[in-house]
């Protein structure tokens, strides 16, 4: 290959990055095909593809058979990132905001522009196929509905789990699982199975606000840890407050974490492994977002690295398919035992239609088409979100950059209070979750999580506009006040 | 009227009692009609009319409109009823019998003859109804199967269950229900509510085996209350053990209990409803065999008598419709919000595909017919029970006398142990639940529970022909042994 060769597919390569850095192609959007991109420069099929090489070699698109180069994460993110204070507070009986529960209850109402919920919209989830496959289940057997099943689960479909798990690196059989009526039943088998009133529990702060009211209807007292919304939980904190207090359980969400969005990366996934085994504390991992990185490569889940059983994996279909169906599992290592106890002495059993349709979509293979299609648009529509804050919010947020699933978190400026935001934005037919109810404290007062699991259109955008006025006349509001 | 036709409905009617008595018209059986019975005795319409009114007012028959007149309950039982203490034993932590586990996970073996289980035989249900009802909320809206629907359950599923509940005299609006997933998730959330570990939990004894593993599980102390297997729970043993222990919950089925069928008069629900007010007891009250009375005549629960809100309703579908759907309810009383937040924190919603389903079904009103024909049925099965009882077991065993629901509880001669009954039954292919697992001490090891949900066949007839040989062979190894 000559010098001049060497300079063209250079040439070509940092046009397509500056294009990708100044907005023209955006996260998830398909490059140019080798053939397009021939047509336009001149240049060979060598060169082209050297290119688009390159612009994959430095982590800004890549390749998926057959279909050509997508756009990967932003090199420069429009925002900076949150900061994390690294202070830890002692362990109090857990509490939940005086928001809390009028924000869950409102979440149902589809009128208002959806930025509250952690939901998918309707149009990214295969309401055909399992339609089908439903009127299936239904037509082949219809004792389905009469039916007890196994308490612990179908083994078909507990079969099918454990497939999953293991090519998420899980080495699990199906008779370690035990099925639940959704990722939060499956916590509250692992964690009642653990501890009980009294007992400390140590979550991620902020945290998602549900593990809060777990925590507090079981009467437990917590300690917050230190989360960065880039690498998820502090390991070191933790560690220290190990070493101080009686933490009996932790609640952790390593992939995609609510409401940050952090990927723990994987050197911390190994340590948290090993701090579990050493202090022997129950570590009950919730891996409802795993399956959703944007680049398609899932991170194995801490399970993965756990020998001793203290990691009791959680997970569910809520997220990535059919939250209706409120199928969820969990494998809880060593806990197995007392975890299948409290399923039978708690629910007896899980309805057989809505275990069999899971199965069967699973089995079908159309849940892995399904991601791909979905990790895409999801991609898009967090992209989409962060042009429009770019647009309509104070320049001076910090914003969570992540890799995967759907949920934004956002610090906006001191002077705006999440609550009263809350409470505007609802008012302008505007939902938000205020960053006060993902912690005990007030350290996220003037932070909002923003879901991005809906399609970008104009009544998202006059959404997010409605958000920055309201940021803009609540800001005002407090200087005057001042 | 003269004399002659007074004497003349009075032979006749006679007659009829007299063919009741030796068995020729079995409970649950049609008594000849009017037309029948006027060809038969060539006498006038007010004759045939006043007898059959006359087996009525003596309370062995009872007229069902444009059916005809049923035969009721046995005037004298074939078997004398068990026997009670009225010793309690001092609170103790909750204890579960070793082979309950084995027992529950062997209930799903279709190939024993089903005397073990407390379920309805499959043609039993409305399959067809149910499942032409399960394909339109299908095609209605898909969406069923994808969305999140309110923690607290379906709005217009709670509209019908509160329809329901004001039928049985519960007063009780829409708001004070929350919809659980079938009724152990419902006492589950109730118990979870009202007290922790350590804490002591009144039961019945004997009593269902699951709430001994509920509160095994949920690491609580139980004292076991006198339950007579006719009119129930001791009221005496409860106030005396009120003043004398700290009792924070009691679990109760005052229909049909589980296992001996006992059906608590209305007086004692009076009165329990005072106890609980008085003594600020939480009554935790299953009522998921309250609809299945032979008579028709369903009893108001106790939280129909109930004003200050210490009874905590709790029911489901599974014993009269659907167990495979899991849907099930409570209406807590003053512990609403507890329980309404225990149900978001801990399972977010139920399934809505299931919700509307039961929904529709319960809407349609298939579901008072379909009560109809099964009270009648189960009616049937266990008279058929009974007279399969007398053939096979030993002649000195005691047996309950239900009045409703499909369970019957047996006490054998002493020498036959009902978990060494229960291997060798299972050996020989006959599934039996050992009154070993319904209580913590040995007072019930010598007891069975029978299932009469399924039709009698001669399957079955061999089955109970098995469990006489059984218990003689048992017994006479018992004798040589002592």
């Amino acid at each position: 290959v000559g010098t001049q060769a060497r300079y063209r597919y250079m040439e070509l390569a940092e046009q397509l990055l500056g294009r990708i850095e100044d907005g023209t192609f955006r996260v998830g959007d398909r490059l140019p095909s080798v053939r397009e991109l021939k047509q336009q420069t001149g240049f060979s099929t060598a060169t082209v593809c050297r290119a688009l090489e390159e612009v994959e070699r430095r982590g800004l698109a890549e390749a998926r058979p057959r279909s050509g180069y997508f756009v990967l994460a932003r090199s420069k993110p429009y925002f900076e990132v949150p900061m994390v204070s690294r202070r830890v507070q002692k362990p109090r009986p857990a509490t939940v905001h005086a928001l809390t529960e009028s924000m869950v209850r409102g979440t149902g109402q589809t009128r208002l522009v959806p930025f509250g919920g952690a939901a998918l919209s309707p149009e990214l989830v295969p309401a055909v196929q399992l339609t089908r496959i439903a009127r299936e289940v239904l037509a082949a057997d219809s004792r389905v509905l009469f039916r007890y099943s196994e308490p612990a689960g179908l083994m078909e479909l507990r079969r099918e789990l454990a497939k999953r798990m293991l090519a998420a690196r899980v080495d699990c059989s199906p008779e370690q699982i035990v099925v639940s009526a959704g990722c939060m039943d499956a916590i509250r088998l692992c964690l009642t199975a653990v501890c009980g009133p009294g007992d400390v529990v140590a979550v991620e702060t902020p945290t998602f606000f549900g593990f809060l009211q777990l925590a507090r209807d079981m009467r437990m007292s917590i300690i917050e840890l230190p989360t960065d919304p880039t690498t998820g939980l502090d390991l070191d904190a933790l560690e220290r407050s190990l070493n101080r207090y009686p933490i009996k359980a932790l609640l952790v969400t390593p992939s995609f974490q609510n409401p940050t969005g952090a990927l723990m990366p994987e050197q911390n996934r190994r340590r948290l492994a090993a701090l579990a085994g050493k202090h022997e504390l129950a570590v009950i991992e919730s891996d409802v977002y795993g399956e959703l990185p944007f680049n398609g490569q899932r991170q194995p889940p801490v399970a993965a690295y756990d020998e001793q059983g203290w990691v009791m994996y959680c997970s569910s279909l809520s997220k990535s398919l059919a939250a209706g169906l409120r199928v969820g599992w969990t494998a809880p290592g060593r806990f197995l035992e007392p975890v299948r106890h409290l399923k039978l002495s708690t629910s007896i059993c899980s309805p057989s239609f809505n275990q069999l349709v899971i199965r069967e979509f699973l089995q079908s293979g159309g849940f892995d088409r399904h991601l791909r299609r979905l990790r895409g648009s999801l991609m898009r529509n967090m992209s989409a979100t962060l042009d429009a804050m770019r647009r309509h919010l104070p320049a001076e947020i910090r914003v969570s950059d992540p890799r995967g699933g759907f949920l934004l978190w956002a610090e906006l400026p001191a002077t705006v209070k999440s609550d009263a935001l809350y409470h505007a934005a609802k008012d302008a037919g505007v939902s938000v979750l205020p960053g006060a109810i993902c912690a005990s404290n007030r350290r996220f007062d003037s932070a909002i999580r923003i879901n991005c699991g809906y399609r970008w259109n104009e009544r998202m955008e006059n959404g997010m506009r409605s958000l920055g006025q309201l940021c803009s006349r609540l800001s005002a509001a407090a200087r005057e006040g001042s």
